[in-house]
């Protein structure tokens, strides 16, 4: 994506190779502008959302500019993955790790990684295969193996901004930690998994899942870490040197640069920087955030949100242009019925996919999980979240054009049908799967009922309870080495609060002060 | 500058030869960082500021990436100067717009468009001139006309980043006002002036004063205009469609969006860009900040301070590491000792041509506004003023870059030569004259006593006078035609409130409301 922004010729001093850049650049801006009207407009709307204002926005203008061109371009800008993995994922992802409650996504660290990262495997499997099975049946052919198995890892990447924008923090806190958490950890699980494909040695299919298994966890594991210290690291900076002092410009430069440094450093060392920045963010939200001043709290929460929201609408309205894109049409040569094939197939599949670990796994995290019988994932929930990472989004878009193009070209038809059929996969999932999501989720889980219910169900959900009711009362009885082994993640917070008292550390719990998402205030 | 970061091949997928781009880019945010901190640490320190621990710092790391390289190379990035015109220069200046104290600023008008203008026209003339005739003395030839011209306007742009650090807002509203209005107008004069140099026919001397004195008029209403509509429209549409309702990040992200919108049509239609986004900043400060929630101001006064303090950072670190690009001195083939004279004559005519308007267009000033006498700008303060615009810094950089290379990169030894002038003119002059900046302002305004002559001496400067002195008292009489032509400008300023005041528009004169720089908060 908009290669051409940087690589400006000359462009201060007059000059006419330049001047598109300026058009494409002012253009860009103002449709973004719009987007952003056109959205707060629709904010009340039930159906609509950001991503389908942005991408029927970027729609429109593709087709004004494909017939301003006379054919020739539906864009403003060219693709370049770089731009999406260097620039706009880096803000969504910090931001994610930033505004999340860490509580609730501690509780349910368990599930969250048995959903994010073994469901992905799951899914994984399931559309490498069924793809591999089905394509050649309705005659399309020439993909090698490595390409069937990214074709797995693209599609199992799923976009929950959609349905963030349905689900409420406050109203379902537990539902919305479950999504929300999936959806980052299998963020990074896929792009893992896709570059593991890369390395493996594909000819020898026995030794992949062995390989891909042991890369993941070295990755994991090192990457959270590095996350995690860059964090500390800079809440250590600002409470020592205590910046705000002379300069609140300091603290909050401070904060996004090594936020971004160490996702630059997890990329220069080979490691998920998705993971990375991820956990950057809760680090900081944790102890960095409450030792800046005031003002940069209010501003550090408001910030990342604005950054993160700009990249998701400046990616949405990039895959609305894109959908128009002639040059790639024109590219394909596969006939009309096996595209519609491809498409259905790979729906499908993301369907079944998806199905097929989020009943079983819940089922295997109730049983675990051994809560409270009211605690538990209940088959309407599983139905929620089962729909709430069917969409796929701007990773799929990404990860796709880098398996099959070169910046954002392609001339080889197999390659080009693969390009159109992952945009076809999102539009149709963004735009149908995400219009349905708010009707699903008022029958599911009706508004008044359900607020109610997971605010009388669950005690441990408050989101300003004082106690954590796992040391208190019956449940004292459990702490036993067998309670870590049961509820490892419920104890390891326990032992992280515990970690923080010790310090000394003024850690504030009531997690009105915490920062939330900047939306709705 | 860092072209390389944004034209990265294949960079997401492991790939050796954008592995050097991550080292890139994750070693200059480390560099930020440093500077982040180091600057902080040195805070309190009377010799040093944060643009001289930019350069410091730069120039050690360029050392460094220069042994460690083998002599090859200093630079972590490559000079762009598009980078520069299109991300770093714009909320930089936007940021001048948005803090600047619009009373005080308003108050001081016409001196500031004296010196900003007139007087840049003269330094102009002062220089070009004055290389003209003097450089083939020191036996350096091979420059064009317009090339002498173009050393005009790239010696007359001043630097007051270093100069503001010194003075306080607070303690010296006026000359703090009149320094930095004339900084800001004075960058726009000259890249104005740049620019109308490129587009002249050279060979017809005498008509290069009528078409760039014609040219710069119409720019700069035409450019002003356009930066107030700008900023007048992102008002009504925040006033009128009240965003906040829903979201602070659509509010922080339209203010944004527009700004920079206005700073890129302004490129498109050939204007001069930094007076559109310094005239919207104005407008977006004392129209748009007011309709936005309070989370949404505190946010965008200290984000805007950030970006611009990010950018600032990021300019004076590549000049740093700039001035030991090997290559550039290798380049010149000129003797060191015409090199010395090179030197010595530039920062001569730098010193001739402020001096040259300086003085004489304050006594012009203290005529005509025909002030009460202790409002007067004073020889001392003069002195000052002269002082605080002979470092040159980022603009100038960036304009010889333009004039005299190819993306950064210059075989012509003449060429080369100016560049490398130019870098050790901006060196020396941030270094030396800035490092005697802080004793010189001591001397001549002593803390104590010049804090109080101030703020006793002039009654219309404390910053939260609700009434204009000019609409009180014994200057009630002089509200006629003969006040209007004489301080025009000040009535401009009493004309532009009663029009808030008709507006029935929630104008706060409280300046404590109006964003200030969030330094030291």
């Amino acid at each position: 994506m908009a290669l051409d922004i940087f690589f400006p010729a000359r462009f201060f001093i007059d000059n006419t190779a330049s001047r598109s850049l300026v058009v494409s650049i002012s253009l860009f801006v103002s449709v973004l502008c719009l987007c952003i009207v056109v959205g707060h407009l629709f904010e009340e709307n039930r159906w609509i959302n950001e991503s389908l204002t942005a991408i029927v926005i970027g729609g429109i203008i593709g087709t004004i500019i494909l017939f301003a061109s006379r054919g020739k371009s539906s864009h403003i800008l060219r693709f370049d993955e770089e731009l999406f993995f260097i620039y706009l994922l880096p803000p969504i992802i910090f931001n994610a790790g930033f505004q999340v409650k860490k509580k609730q996504f501690f509780h349910n660290f368990l599930t969250i990684i048995l959903f994010g990262v073994v469901g992905i495997f799951i899914s994984f499997v399931i559309i490498s295969m069924g793809s591999w099975k089905l394509f050649p049946k309705v005659g399309f052919q020439g993909l090698s193996t490595r390409d069937y198995l990214a074709i797995g890892a693209i599609f199992s990447s799923t976009d929950t901004v959609c349905t963030l924008q349905v689900l409420h923090q406050d109203e379902t806190p537990r539902l919305y930690s479950l999504v929300f958490g999936e959806g980052v950890v299998n963020d990074a699980t896929s792009v893992v998994l896709f570059n593991a494909i890369q390395k493996v040695d594909v000819s020898e299919i026995e030794q992949i899942t062995f390989h891909v298994l042991g890369d993941f966890l070295y990755l994991f594991f090192t990457s959270t870490l590095l996350g995690i210290a860059a964090g500390l690291l800079t809440a250590y900076a600002l409470k020592t040197l205590y910046f705000g002092r002379h300069s609140t410009d300091r603290e909050i430069a401070l904060m996004a640069l090594m936020a971004y440094l160490s996702y630059m450093i997890a990329e220069l060392f080979q490691l998920s920087s998705i993971l990375t920045v991820f956990f950057c963010g809760i680090a900081m939200s944790h102890y960095a955030w409450h030792n800046v001043t005031e003002n940069s709290r209010i501003t550090t929460r408001h910030i990342f949100a604005t950054l993160s929201f700009i990249a998701e609408a400046f990616i949405f309205l990039y895959v609305g242009m894109d959908a128009l894109d002639i040059e790639k049409w024109k590219a394909t040569k596969t006939s009309s019925k096996t595209c519609f094939g491809i498409y259905g197939i790979l729906i499908f599949l993301v369907l079944l996919g998806r199905a097929a670990f989020i009943f079983p796994l819940s089922v295997l995290s109730n049983y675990i999980s051994s809560r409270s019988e009211t605690a538990l994932i209940t088959f309407k929930h599983q139905v929620v979240i089962w729909w709430a990472g069917l969409m796929r989004g701007a990773v799929s878009i990404a990860l796709a054009f880098s398996q099959f193009t070169f910046s954002g070209i392609t001339r080889d038809p197999v390659y080009a049908t693969m390009i159109t059929s992952t945009i076809v996969v999102v539009l149709f999932t963004t735009l149908v799967f995400g219009i349905l999501t708010k009707p699903l989720v008022n029958i599911l889980l009706p508004q008044n009922t359900h607020t109610r219910r997971w605010k009388s169900d669950d005690p441990t959900l408050p989101l300003v309870a004082p106690e954590e009711p796992a040391t208190s009362g019956l449940q004292q009885a459990r702490r036993s080495l067998s309670m870590l082994l049961e509820r490892p993640v419920h104890t390891t917070h326990t032992y992280w609060r515990k970690f923080d008292d010790r310090r000394r550390y003024k850690c504030v719990y009531d997690e009105h002060l915490v920062p939330t998402s900047g939306r709705g205030v």
